[in-house]
């Protein structure tokens, strides 16, 4: 678990794009941001309060997310001056890069010296265990792609959001490390040994209240056969009483991989739900994300009109028009 | 890759049952078992000849491969010595015990000093790619269970017995510890983390020739919810052209978990094949193995037809019958 709320580091990020970690803080966990820092050159901006190590300190800021992408895979040194000196300063540092913190001499000494901790959010800090598939309380919702990257994860944080909007009672549990990121915990499942993959679900998503629901950030699809095998420990290890299906309408063959072709809505449906009620027999398909970045609002609107109507099911692009839809669908389970 | 021939140490097996590892290679791999190195207190045999560590050297051995699970978990003094001596002989020495030859200082050492190998095939000896998915020349055949452990493993060796009887191409691909000390390499799959798993199988499954076929070794089930993930990378990573589903009719409920049904034969195929369509849209469903060694002779035999004219797939049991009849069905795919 990582202490909030965060000093957002966005480093020298050469546009705004490579600090879409961090952006995606600001968007979901507001009130984790107490500001960014930025070095000479940066490119990006979150449009809140540009902050000195020490006015962070002051203001709260328990942890330096390292909220960007860094060029290369080499932590520069410039870089490592400031996250040294954040260290002493009293901050732990969390990171989701490829280079891990652990591997760099210079923050391991400092971090010993100072008592702080480094959060390499890519490894698993858990040993977790092999899944018993025993039935647990509450509720759970999972969205499954015809691709991977279709937005899931948006999908996921936009519903829990609404929920809480509404005061019901609902946690995002996050698979991957950018949501580790965003909400200091979860389980970062592409790096799990894969006997325990199911079972570090199981664990992520614990008994709670029955009327309680997780909404668990997918992972690859069932039909991209680099990552597919980490979507069923999801399904299994999630039990989910509801599947969310997830979609991008404009892309012409699954990511990474040109020679296979997505599958229909029809067929995502039809192959996900009766795997998913082999660990929960009560699962229901309630809805339909669309991520439309890729079509103007006229063809947006369509392309989700046409989905609603073939389907028969509520179809909706959660960044377009909220996740309002699908949270009533959830609720009327 | 481990040398061959081995030396199998059986130490002091309480039972036949505890030496089933030596029992495997005995059985499958003769050729490499040069001879069995027993304790005092023993109660294993394998009916090929004791032998001394410079016995069994000066015979051709390369390798002590402990063939015997270890009692507690815990590698004994009386196991180390004998252990430390094999090393100073000129053995490499291979498990796949719980507890790894790398943590005892004592083995770590002697190996050092005499400049040979420990292998522990519990953990992955290779970085493995993520999966690519691409078409890749030769044939694959992959067992497929209604559950965990229902003789997916002695299958996929019978099969490729047979075809190598028949003088056909053919290799056994182990993805788990008795298979990869059967055939000295193999995937530790059930250890791979999870984003590399298909990877992993299309890695050990390479490009070939059009006629050979690859045996590989089936792990988990669609159905079982703690090891479905790894059953899905094998079936995508292995971009198999024939499924064999195997099944144990006596089994009432999924292996562990109390709570969970078998699904038929009919579910499986239905299952399974759209899935495997995925990687390989050429693939079919060539037959089912049936482990009766829960039956009597007349019980197997009865129950062996049922599944035939139910399924309209050959149905053999391939420990009383052989894998004869499901070699027929690849040759005629």
């Amino acid at each position: 678990m990582i202490k909030t709320p965060y000093l957002l580091f966005l480093g020298d990020a050469p546009d705004p794009l490579a600090a879409k970690v961090a952006q995606g803080i600001r968007d979901w966990r507001p009130e984790n941001a107490v500001g960014q820092l930025r070095l000479p050159g940066c490119k990006a901006d979150l449009r809140i309060p540009d902050m000195t190590l020490a006015d962070a300190r002051q203001a709260g800021a328990q942890t330096l997310v390292i909220g960007v992408a860094n060029r290369g895979g080499v932590i520069s040194d410039a870089w490592l001056d400031v996250l040294v000196e954040a260290l002493a300063e009293g901050y732990d540092i969390a990171s989701g890069l490829h280079t891990l913190l652990r591997d760099q001499p210079r923050l391991v000494e400092a971090a010993r010296e100072h008592g702080r901790e480094l959060h390499d959010v890519r490894l698993p800090a858990v040993r977790y265990p092999i899944a018993d598939g025993r039935k647990r309380s509450g509720k759970r919702c999972l969205a499954v792609g015809t691709d991977c990257s279709v937005g899931k994860m948006y999908t996921a944080l936009a519903m829990d959001a609404e929920m809480r909007k509404r005061g019901m009672k609902s946690t995002f549990r996050a698979t991957g490390q950018t949501g580790i990121l965003v909400t200091g915990e979860g389980v970062p499942l592409d790096a799990v040994v894969a006997d325990f993959m199911a079972g570090a679900v199981e664990w992520l998503t614990p008994d709670n209240e029955a009327e309680h629901w997780d909404h668990i950030e997918g992972q690859g699809s069932l039909f991209h056969v680099s990552y597919s095998g980490v979507t069923m420990a999801l399904i299994h290890g999630g039990q989910p009483d509801a599947l969310i299906l997830s979609h991008e309408p404009t892309r012409t063959h699954m990511r990474g991989l040109p020679d296979y072709d997505l599958p229909s809505l029809e067929t995502l449906r039809d192959t996900a739900l009766p795997l998913a009620r082999i660990a929960n027999p009560a699962c229901e398909v309630v809805g339909i994300s669309v991520n439309t970045a890729g079509l103007d609002e006229d063809a947006a609107v369509t392309c989700l009109r046409e989905i609603e109507e073939r389907m028969g099911l509520p179809a909706v692009d959660p960044f377009r028009q909220g996740a309002g839809r699908l949270v009533d669908a959830l609720d009327r389970l």
